[in-house]
């Protein structure tokens, strides 16, 4: 079988090697698309090799079919049509309060351990979600991150008739803008890149840009002086951080999805005065992975222009290169079968 | 009739003037007690002199007894004992979505108008909180603070079993920490002024200083790992917004009671890794006032010890140097008879 492995410094390898048999309590899937994500791009440019077990095959964005059942695995079928939940929660403690998704000893499949990024994968049967028989796999490669975005959708409270803000509009923040407006929201990306832009309105979606429009006023037209019900920082950066609690009125839900590396500056007044929320959202839940896999499989949102390109898996180093030198791409598939 | 005026820089006076008459709407109120708020010691620092009409009379923690009543009010008579809450929603706009405590035109009355250091003091009735007969007019004038307490208990959904940890043992501090002991929760209080900490403790409640143990370490142990369920940030300082994300569990939730003037950094990683939530607070809710109401007629908490000195109303430039100088006093109140 073919697998794919970072080296470290910015390199992958593609290496042959033999189809590992499933351990107890494990299938084996032969994977049919691996999705890049953000995550994957910090491990190659080297930014995660503390917690990454270098040389490692990574990828956690993915649609498969079962190849083999392992022991003690019921439920389940060669043949069956999945999608891995990469969370590994068996360390799992009282004091994590049943929030297992976020438990203190959690381990990210893909990134504490070996991922997708091959032709087979081993993976206990507990992470799987199956899907209908007739569902597209490309599409399915998204429902990872698509998961992303209906947990801080749900987290929020959006519903139909409010208003939500989306700072950013990478591919977190158009799935986020997605649910948001099949919810009954409406919807406003915020996004500097004029080519994200363009492609969020070929979505269907109503994008500006902060440098040419006044967001605040802009906002505040848009809802009567209500200003925004629920914002959600995906974009990661100061700006989005100082807009936020500006563009929240009365009560404002705001959900942090993006990841700040380091303390950043917050308008704490504004919290207090106009009784703001900040609402911490961390991957996905259960509940998430299903309400994905609803939307994918009926297939009434604009999934399909989501995907800008897919790659053969053998060709790992290009994309990664590729995805470096053009930030206007969306979401990158790779076929695990070429 | 006594009155007190703030004149700027530092200064009360005090003078005689006729009993004014309620207008439409409005009942006169013979003030018994009124508080001495860190709002009011901000109005004396001359920090708030651009929002108060100096001359001013100040002030907005009291209770009192209906002296007459204006046109147009029912279902008050003379001799009802009363407090007020101050808060002027009558500009109230659809865009404050029903959030009149919020409303983006709220007018604090004792501050953006005549407020309660005075003998005889006019209010529009819809401000108006009636007491039970018996209620001690000395506790009464700890109603609106101990609103501001239960407000903050309120929105954090803290429940009995859970830990609350309360950053900062002043007033508001202190009469956070009562009211999440009523609801049942294991309440600890981090103060670093040991005089505080030593009237915390002499009130029943657990307080610590982060200076002389590690606070984290502390709420670890006391909750087997869990850390707390509920923070309440009512400290106003870098310390306590370092801490908040730290001794905060998996989903905790951190109530911002205090007053931030500028944006200051906030780990927001934390926020993302255990899905915590941050939660403004501003004063209170009618609902708020009721459940105080309810405490202080039940009289079951130590009301009494946070009460720390009664003075004079003619002594009102006294009370304000003293507090600048002994800033381990608790709730100063100021007898408007005298
Ligand atoms: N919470 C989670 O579990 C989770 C999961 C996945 C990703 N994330 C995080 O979500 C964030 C978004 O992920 P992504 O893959 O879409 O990233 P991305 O970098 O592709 O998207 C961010 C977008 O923000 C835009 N942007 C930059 N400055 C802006 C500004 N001032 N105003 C508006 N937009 C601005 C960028 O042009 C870009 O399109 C990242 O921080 C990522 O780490 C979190
Ligand atoms: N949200 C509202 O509507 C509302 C209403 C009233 C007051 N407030 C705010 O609440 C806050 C508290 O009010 P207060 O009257 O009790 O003020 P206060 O200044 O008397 O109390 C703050 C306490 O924090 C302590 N402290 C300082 N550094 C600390 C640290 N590192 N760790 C722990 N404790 C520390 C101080 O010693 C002090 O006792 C203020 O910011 C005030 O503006 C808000
Ligand atoms: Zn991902
Ligand atoms: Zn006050």
């Amino acid at each position: 079988m073919r697998a794919t492995q970072y080296q470290g410094d910015k390199t992958f390898n593609v290496l042959e090697k033999e189809i590992p048999e499933p351990a107890n309590g494990e299938v084996r899937i032969k994977v049919a698309y691996v999705g890049v994500c953000g995550t994957d791009v910090h491990i190659y440019h080297g930014m995660m090799d503390k917690r990454v077990n270098i040389p490692e095959t990574i990828g956690h964005e993915m649609s498969g079919i079962i190849h083999a059942i392992g022991k003690g695995v019921s439920g389940y079928a060669v043949g069956d049509k999945v999608v891995v939940r990469p969370l590994d929660d068996r360390k799992v403690k009282p004091s994590d309060k049943g929030f297992n998704h976020i438990c203190e000893e959690l381990k990210f499949i893909g990134i504490d351990s070996p991922g997708a990024m091959q032709e087979y994968w081993n993976v206990p049967a507990f992470t799987l979600h199956k899907l209908k028989e007739d569902t597209d796999l490309k599409l399915a490669a998204l429902i990872e991150p698509l998961s992303v975005a209906t947990h801080d959708v749900r987290l929020s409270g959006l519903v139909a008739g409010e208003t939500a803000v989306v700072l950013g509009g990478g591919p977190i923040g158009l799935l986020v803008a997605m649910v948001s407006k099949e919810v009954g929201a409406n919807v406003i990306i915020s996004e500097v890149n004029e080519k994200r832009i363009a492609k969020a309105k070929s979505m269907g979606l109503n994008a500006v840009s902060p440098l040419r429009v006044d967001l605040v006023e802009y906002v505040r037209e848009q809802t009567e002086g209500r200003l925004a019900d629920v914002v959600f920082e995906v974009a990661g950066v100061q700006p989005a951080l100082d807009v936020m609690t500006e563009v929240a009125g009365i009560r404002g839900r705001i959900l942090m999805v993006a990841i700040h590396g380091e303390p950043k500056p917050v308008n704490l007044f504004k919290f207090f005065w106009k009784e703001l929320k900040l609402i911490g959202a961390r991957v996905y839940e259960k509940e998430d992975y299903e309400k994905s896999i609803q939307l994918i499989t009926a297939n009434e949102l604009p999934f399909e222009d989501m995907i800008t390109d897919v790659q053969p898996l053998s060709n790992i180093q290009n994309v990664f290169e590729n995805i470096d030198n053009n930030p206007d791409g969306m979401k990158v598939l790779m076929d695990c079968s070429l």
